[in-house]
């Protein structure tokens, strides 16, 4: 395709670099951009450089934040003997909107990845480590997503966690609630077959 | 929902303002700036500011233009017998990959839309007109999109147009190709037999 500005084309290339932004939707939001007024555009890419640039990381758990401990670290009211274990900041904030869990968290900032070339050793694997021996806790949950890099990086910090000697669960595989079993993947629903949960009736 | 950090919560709140992206996207592209360099954020939002600040308009089409005149108005084998009509840059970018077209373009900059407030004179008609009316051509078509508002501007313009006795045409609306008639709405089916087009047989 042939654009008639390099100042359009430059733009292009950088927002189709962005994941699930392919050149035409760039092509849009480039003419988006131009119908809005110059402070409004100022305003948008100047939030992208300061992102970059002011970003902090909790010390911590190693989530997005505005101070070197972040807001639920530093809650007093948050239960210490839950760890709950995610990929990125985006599954804390899924999670903590389901507002059904009150422990802290540990950011990995990513997922083992052999293909992709990512290692434990670049992941925060070594400070939840250090972490857990400085403070250790009663309980740990892995809420990672469904697939193989979650899956590997399960085994992996399984096997690294066993020498502390701390119960280690995972979120629970099975039908997403509202969707109809038969349109349901047979790999889905052998698991949750396998891990049916017990319903209990009070004698009344 | 909560964002960590003020930093993320501005550029998710400056994302999402744009078309197509909503709260989610704009946190995924959001974290994936984050894992970017620092150079290459920069790039970005600093392209975003750069296209708004640097544009330039072809003083003859209203196209986006590196320069006063653009390229299309500028190429001396462009036919000046046919202009083309239509909303936005997108536009030309699509009708110039058919390499169907060898004449030139207006732009209009949108179509009127009495909805959002957009009417004829927020347009480049005036403009269009003393174009016309300065450099005459043989005819005139109009691509817009086969929605109201591309009606309404093709009424409006062809009224406007008749005093100068140019020749005007729309492009087809119909079936598109590789699409199924059964699958195909009524309104386009029933445009497209009554423009039906002949199919003329060599005798051999």
């Amino acid at each position: 395709m042939e654009y008639p500005s390099k100042a359009i084309k430059s733009v292009i290339d950088e927002l189709a670099s962005l994941p699930g932004i392919g050149r035409k939707t760039a092509l849009r939001l480039a003419l988006h951009i131009l119908k809005q007024s110059e402070e409004e555009a100022e305003r948008l890419g100047q939030s992208i450089v300061d992102l970059r640039k002011n970003i902090k990381y909790c010390t911590e758990c190693h989530n997005i934040s505005d101070t070197d401990i972040c807001n639920i670290c530093n809650n007093p009211r948050r239960d210490t003997d839950v760890l709950c274990i995610v990929e990125d900041t985006k599954d804390v904030i899924a999670i903590e909107s389901t507002a059904q869990f009150t422990g802290r968290y540990h950011v990995l900032g990513g997922l083992i990845n052999p293909l992709q070339g990512i290692g434990p050793s670049q992941l925060n694997i070594e400070s939840l480590l250090s972490r857990l021996r400085e403070r250790p806790c009663k309980e740990i949950i892995f809420a990672f997503s469904a697939n193989i890099e979650g899956d590997t990086t399960v085994f992996y910090l399984t096997k690294k966690l066993k020498p502390l000697g701390i119960k280690v669960s995972s979120i629970a595989r099975g039908i997403p609630v509202g969707m109809d079993l038969e349109f349901t993947d047979e790999v889905t629903l052998a698991r949750s077959l396998m891990n049916r949960t017990m319903i209990s009736v009070d004698e009344g």
